[in-house]
């Protein structure tokens, strides 16, 4: 059984342990004859997928309790296996959600921290640097690398420390075991989306079977 | 006389009490008999100024007590009249400064507004929206453009609040008047920058009688 997450960038694989990524170019030339599991917030390759024998959308699956409007199934996965926490998934963006009592109570949407790298250096090319992952929260920065560093760095610590209090907090994705560190009650999970994923199968065994 | 701001997208004039501001490739054909009294942060302008007559750049005549390596001349400039509080200009970046006893005590920076929203709608199409001015910083967001706005505005927010504590904070820039909103101890000059220039031109005057 193939579980796999496409996003904007790439798509991710679960071929039962072992995890491998495609970008989405060699994700398009992908063959198999294996059942695969997908979630797609890719709106560029949905009528591809739809035309793959063997790729079922797991998408109609997750019964998720939200009023969020057009939540995407990526962040619904990483939130189903959780009943109480903040689940964060920093890839190319970085998505912050609630959750209490397994109901998902909002969220909100930041730059992914290569991308702010990336507009800092639209802007000026004095603000193309490197990010300094060691910069200090407790002193005004001296240098602009610090100075962006800590603008980026420091304002995600603030905005998920804010809606955590004290819920535990989930990290997933590329930048998710950096950010971990900032907080004392944290778990990284480079599976998050795929356990999620795994729990739908759980809840409707007929797909394996059929 | 005539002092002008030269930023990396534009070039602001006070012209006496007249402001205008041109892009940087009408600044190329600006022509005048007048002393214009510059600073000026763009990189690739500056030959081109040397070569102006009647353009007297007023950098070097900044006495301003900072450790901070590389700090604009546009910053110093808004920092020079303030003795304490936080200077924040909002413009393409957005920069945060930190005064006190007329000692710069360092800052941080972050991407301006109109950036933010430019990275989002790199990042996927389904990112590309407005931001929505109003959104509530006390729930959390349940759409989209809510989840963007929240990210950015309230980034911004707490990041500035945090370093500000009780002081008066300044706010120029483009933004600058949206953002003044969301403070109670808050100013918002238009012209900061410029009485900085003011302010060295009070400390040298042979610049204007020479």
């Amino acid at each position: 059984m193939i579980l796999c997450d496409i996003g904007n960038s790439n798509a991710n694989f679960l071929d039962n342990n072992k995890y491998f990524s495609l970008n989405i170019k060699q994700f398009l030339d992908f063959k198999t004859e294996h059942k695969v599991f997908y979630i797609n917030v890719n709106e560029q390759i949905k009528d591809h997928l739809k035309s793959l024998p063997y790729f079922i959308d797991l998408e109609p699956y997750f019964s998720f309790d939200t009023i969020y409007q057009g939540l995407g199934i990526d962040r619904i996965s990483a939130c189903y296996t959780i009943s109480d926490g903040v689940v964060v998934d920093a890839g190319s963006a970085i998505s912050v959600d609630i959750v209490s009592n397994s109901i998902h109570l909002g969220g909100f949407i930041l730059p992914g921290i290569s991308n702010f790298r990336k507009i800092f250096s639209f802007i000026s090319p004095r603000l193309k640097c490197e990010l300094n992952t060691q910069v200090s929260f407790d002193a005004f920065p001296q240098k602009t690398m610090d100075a962006l560093s800590y603008g980026v760095f420091k304002g995600i610590y603030l905005l998920i420390k804010d809606v955590a209090k004290n819920k535990k907090i989930y990290f997933t994705g590329g930048d998710g075991k950096f950010l971990a560190n900032f907080f004392e009650l944290s778990i990284y999970d480079k599976l998050l989306i795929f356990r999620g994923m795994k729990k739908v199968l759980q809840e409707n065994p007929q797909l394996i079977t059929n």
